[in-house]
């Protein structure tokens, strides 16, 4: 799980889907996009969650709105958009976020 | 999932968290928790995804900031929120988020 060490204010990118029943070549590009995302400025984070039923949330989390514009606009990330669109997802929710405020526990802190 | 109506800014609350091996209790009281937090005032709705392994996201959506103080000491959630840390959650994380834009996609408004 996503325990980071930034702290707010930062963004927060909520990625709600629903993929269709056949989505070949989804997986392999979902895994591609990690490390071209991770060495974009700014990138603080990313948690990924999906059910078996092909629902999913992923949150990445970045330092300001400039490097989400940026990442939006990288060419791996646009040809896998494009794909998401017309091959994997039957509907998706994007929401950015200003993160204000968070906490957290953990059992091995207690 | 969630498409919504309302328009930003309002606020989203992202629960990253995961569940240890044992949690008797955990799946009727997260179901118990639906019908309060629906009522309350402010609330926009609520999406959730959980994985076999434990690790979930629940992101619930909000009017504003004092709905969510208002849900968080609301006396059946503090019960649940209390339990939860002494019997269900190895970790977990919130974050409370202004919402500034979004957008999205569906294969029907294709």
């Amino acid at each position: 799980m996503m325990q980071m060490t930034a702290t707010p204010p930062y963004y927060a990118v909520i990625f709600s889907s629903e993929l269709l029943k056949q989505t070949d070549g989804y997986e392999s590009t979902a895994l591609e996009m990690v490390e071209p995302a991770k060495s974009q400025a700014g990138f603080l984070g990313m948690e990924s969650i999906r059910e078996e039923n092909g629902k999913g949330i992923t949150v990445s989390y970045w330092k300001n709105l400039a490097d989400i514009k940026e990442w939006k606009a990288h060419s791996l990330h646009l040809a896998a958009q494009s794909k998401g669109k017309s091959e994997w997802y039957d509907v998706y929710q994007v929401r950015v976020c200003q993160v204000e405020k968070q906490y957290g526990f953990s059992l091995c802190g207690k």
